[in-house]
């Protein structure tokens, strides 16, 4: 399949009539009596958008005016002519998406989205007819408990529809979303009910332009031919150093087009007509996401901060709004002005066709609904974030096996067998899918590509910061969606993982390769402090099972999660089957630590505590010192912060206070452990990085051995002995 | 200043003439008798690399055969051609580097610097006269404590110029080591004496290729005009989970050339001679960096794995390897086999010329070191990793000021002095300068731009990652490097990061805005779990001081770092000075943690600890303690690793552990705390993410408090006596 290089402005499809007509613009030459006499209605809305932000970051006293001011006319463009969005239902599932991928302009959004009378939704997504944004919470932007936060945040504000901040990730995501678009289309759509049909645009800036995750989900947003997805670039040419030519002088409009991207150049951003003409023509084009690079002053109007990098981060200054003000043609001392007119204009724009379009597509669900039944059940589900019927209806069980099979081997049927009931999870690897084993191999399951959308195998290539962020955007589209690397990667991809957290999104990234078990790929492959750092961010829930049987409660977990990332950490080596009729029920994973094996008689001696592949080696050495006549207890411990969630009753069940013989053993660093050994007990871990060399050699190096934990584990009851003698 | 966009082939400038001429290649049509009779050297050398390789990685039942079996022709090319590379000394600091940047093919470069003869240095860089890589070296490739590790790592391998195998890792640190030659081509030229005018060529795959890292750093590389730079893109089609088309269709020639690249193809990575005419055209464009597109067949002359990712990552099978040895006309039963002439050959080629420009280059040096002696001494220092006398001379001292200063703000001032005394000190924020406050002000320092390279502040753009491996680079140039972003986008360069680490380079990242206290940019911009993932990775020096004189002192520990990256983790917020008078003075800095200040009478009831911005919470409740006549000590910590290195007495007399009521206090994950406040101590921490608002209400949310510290001080006292009683 071969990517056209440049299909250009003028491409049509012969889908193009698929594509629903887009409303007439009001007619801008129709004008309206603004507080300086006539102007036409377009001109008055820019300027309240501009005004309210330039307002809002001098009564806050931080922010970033300058963006809101330059962009005001595009976002107008684009909402009140384009957006398939309906400002009384912000959550309806076939609306066009709006990224703020430059969310410093924060007060852009805000603005947009107090004007056009955006309502606020609740927890289950209902409208509840609050507005998402009064007036009053854009006078308290940046400031405690705030609907208007520094940056956009989901979930915070109604009609959100990314946390953006840190640059690139919102491209990145709104490349998830299109892709979204483009699989629920193909998985919904029937003939005579286009269902999904929407659109995919993001505002970025030169921030975002220059940031690696950008160019990665950009060159897969070409390969995939995502035709629903448009980028708005506001040139401007100004960062917080000062002009591009310090560090950034490349034709992006170039690198786009080999991309395999439509490029068209708007020489103005307040040449609304032009910017309209860019979109429809967007919208006139299917195979090629397409790029419009619209060329800006950051800070238009303010008289001496315009077209400097002064007016990206700081107020204007209570003088210089005033100058821009007078300039605007806007009363100079009026703060937080909307003229009247304005929420009507866009009630009539925006709003009215919104609420057509939401209108008719739900009947349009409804017919579905009586012909599609089971298809419209499914949509419901993933709309309400339940689970499809059955999906742990053939999850495997494994006999006790003392070769057994890796984390990843088992993982993979238990993922396999989940995803044959669940038709809405999809994902894949930054290319090493047949090293971390997560194709689903089922014949249905299919290849997600450029002409084939209905495939559930994602390839993300050798990008895994554009595929965290994919993740993202495609679980803000309600598909539960997976991701693959070796765990030392996740470092390559950690800003888009901490972000899912943020958002509280239910992906799952499945880490293989987890630890110096790797063996011969060495030091630049093997992780060290990757499983700590993955576990100091909030919100989400990490796992490192022992064996298969573990493997499978791992995915229960992960699979009922609904508002946490879930970061599967599984090993390249075998790892044995426990015997669970000998040893306790793997079932204990859902609290994060259990007791796996336990003194046959009296209270245990030690206590060892381990997670995945160390865990056999605790157990190897719980036999010997039973043989010895020694009383030991094992604690598999795939998840901290599980744990953490019980309440004291059962962590001290499991961890008693009062036996202070405890050795941790875990291939990685070994911080935050103490917490579990107490300041007694004994660290089996990594202190430096790793080395080149088969497993065998690298357990003996690192000191991975039972003779190593058998002898900590005999010094550990001696001192505790001691200290009760 | 503008790039213009394509120079292409014949690009030809005034400076053609300085570089020296290349030793004209040994005849081609010369014929050595080889294993199969007659066949020419070239073929010869280039089918032994191949061999060698498909060999070793048999032998070790692990490793990636397939790109060394199609790059063979390349590197052979290249370092018998061109390399200006002393064999007899392979760290001479004018040499051409050379950097596999898709590092998983490292038998390509051991079977290279096998046969080149290259010999191995000691510690300071002295060639030691043994191999670097010996035949047997090449037999033990991935076992343990081999001189051939699975991926090339910097230092334990002569002729490794830098750690590879994480992907994108190597292209970004040769633009650090091109700006490395550039600057210091400025730096230490003078009229007569050309003492730096190397070159940078770096090998790289399609996973290069699809990484963001890559792309930020080919941006930058254009934007500065790096005519010392050329990689050479390994273009084989193939990936891991198949052929290309899977994931990546862009036109990459296009892209680079929008990045303002020279860009090249040679047809058929076989042809040596349309190879060596590209790179023969690289040496004469010196205004641009190019790219040389070698369309490959990886796993080269195997029958069934030719052009299948079967060849990439797994031993190609004994049978398999017979085949591809008779395809080469090669004795199928020979193992590890280098026909006699090979070695020779290289030694007549690389070795010869290589000899002769550095025996040239030593008696300039000698001549530059009689008419430029300061120059001279400065180039020894650095080559010897020393510091210039006087480097602290000018330390500033900061006088007790309740309102004081934040730590990024004295720390320009702590910077800028040093770096005045400090010729090769330099570096630079990605686009965060003014906020960062890493800026040198100093007028001689200026800025390194495409025309001016002898400038001290770099400006990266808003690409944090491809920085953090561009100070690498700079480093492994013997550089002294700093990198400078808020503590946030620490994630965004974390694998850089970890890869300075593990190669043990001096390098500084210097991360502002490093907690809540950043106020109103939010949860986005707040860093939570970043300290704790840098403390948690292997050789890393973290410092978080907490007013300006322990900035002073933390500085005075970084620049003494020789073999440590450091992380200096500053306020955006005002830190009060603490009056040194009246508590201890800021030199326990270097030991990682010190008592600030102690119990007037007694033995304190309760030690407070913390780092940073926290520290000044603890002074102010040690104060209302004593009033209170209770004994407190308070104890700044702001390096756990450098705490962790001093001896158990020192260690002890900071933390006796007979006093059990603890209080750590830290606005960041409390993860890791629990070692010093033991298993009944106290952490005030953070266990969400933050929120926006001004920093007054986000310490009062978040309980960074006095009332709150002073409340849980109180606790532990209480705990402790109920104890003890």
């Amino acid at each position: 399949m071969k990517t056209p290089l440049y299909l250009g402005p003028r491409e049509k499809t012969v889908e193009e009539s698929a594509k629903p007509k887009i409303a007439a613009p009001p007619d801008a030459s129709q004008a309206a009596t603004g507080p300086q006499g006539r102007r036409s209605i377009d001109r008055l809305c820019i300027d309240t958008i501009r005004t309210l932000s330039m307002d809002a970051v001098q009564q806050a006293n931080s922010g970033h005016p300058g963006t809101p001011m330059a962009l005001a006319p595009v976002i107008y463009t684009l909402w009140q002519r384009f957006l398939r969005f309906d400002p009384a239902d912000p959550t309806w599932p076939d609306r066009d998406r709006f990224v703020l991928s430059n969310g410093h302009a924060s007060m852009l959004l805000y603005s947009m989205l107090h004007l056009a009378g955006v309502t606020a939704v609740d927890d289950r997504g209902e409208p509840t007819g609050e507005a998402a944004v009064t007036i009053d919470d854009i006078k308290h932007f940046r400031e405690i408990d705030s609907k208007c936060p520094g940056h956009p945040e989901y979930g915070l504000t109604s009609g959100v529809e990314t946390t953006t901040g840190p640059l690139g990730q919102g491209c990145a995501t709104s490349v998830g979303m299109a892709m979204a678009g483009r699989w629920l289309a193909q998985h919904f759509n029937r003939p005579d009910f286009v269902l999904f049909d929407h659109d995919v645009y993001a505002f970025c800036g030169d921030g975002d332009m220059m940031e690696g995750i950008t160019s990665e989900a950009a060159s897969l947003a070409g390969h995939l031919m995502l035709g629903n997805l448009c980028w708005i670039y506001d040139s401007n040419r100004i960062t917080i150093e000062g002009h591009t030519d310090l560090a950034f002088s490349e034709d992006v409009a170039a690198r786009f087009l080999a991309y395999g991207w439509s490029v068209h150049r708007v020489g103005d951003a307040n040449d609304i007509e032009r910017m309209a003409e860019a979109i429809e023509i967007f919208r006139r084009t299917h195979k090629v996401p397409t790029l419009i690079v619209a060329e800006s002053h950051i800070g238009y109007g303010a008289p001496h901060k315009h077209d400097t990098s002064a007016a990206h981060g700081e107020p204007l200054g209570e003088e210089e709004i005033r100058l821009a003000k007078r300039n605007y043609g806007w009363p100079e001392d009026a703060k937080f002005l909307v003229p009247d007119g304005v929420r009507e204009h866009f009630r009539r724009g925006i709003g009215r066709r919104g609420h057509e379009l939401r209108k008719a597509w739900l009947a349009r669900v409804e017919a579905y609904r009586a012909r599609h039944p089971d298809l419209a059940g499914q949509l419901e589900k993933m709309q309400k974030c339940e689970l499809p019927d059955g999906w742990d209806g053939e999850l495997p069980g494994f006999a006790a096996d003392p070769k057994g099979l890796a984390s990843r081997d088992s993982s993979a049927k238990v993922q396999n067998a989940i995803a044959a009931h669940f038709p809405w999870l999809i994902g894949g690897a930054a290319d090493l899918a047949p090293s971390t084993k997560t194709r689903l191999t089922f014949e249905a399951a299919g290849d997600f590509e450029a002409d084939k959308y209905g495939g559930r195998n994602l390839h993300f290539g050798i990008r895994e910061h554009a595929m965290g962020a994919i993740v993202n955007g495609l679980a803000l589209s309600k598909i539960r969606a997976y991701d693959s690397s070796f765990l030392i990667f996740s470092d390559y991809m950690k800003p888009a993982i901490r972000l899912g957290a943020l958002m509280g999104l239910p992906v799952v990234h499945i880490f293989t390769h987890d630890s110096i078990g790797l063996g011969q790929d060495g030091p630049t492959h093997q992780p060290v402090e990757q499983l700590i750092s993955l576990r100091a961010v909030p919100g989400i829930v990490t796992l490192r099972p022992a064996d298969a049987n573990e493997v499978v409660e791992a995915w229960r977990v992960v699979i009922r999660l609904k508002h946490q990332p879930a970061c599967l950490v599984l090993s390249r080596q075998p790892l044995p089957t426990f015997d669970r009729k000998r040893y306790a029920s793997a079932a204990g994973v859902a609290r994060g630590a259990y007791v796996l094996a336990d003194a046959e008689k009296g209270r245990p001696a030690v206590i060892m505590m381990g997670t995945g592949s160390e865990v056999a080696l605790c157990v190897e050495v719980y036999e010997r010192l039973e043989q010895e006549g020694i009383a030991a207890r094992v604690v598999s411990m795939p998840s901290w912060e599980l744990f953490e969630q019980q309440d004291r009753a059962y962590r001290d069940s499991v961890l008693p206070p009062d036996i202070t013989a405890r050795v941790s053993i875990e291939e990685g660093s070994v911080i935050g452990w103490d917490r579990y050994v107490g300041s007694t007990g004994a660290m089996i871990g990594m202190h430096s990085f790793g080395s080149s060399a088969p497993i065998k050699d690298l357990m003996k190096k690192f000191g991975f051995t039972p003779e190593k934990l058998l002898a900590a584990a005999k010094q550990q009851i001696a001192r505790a002995r001691e200290k009760a003698a």
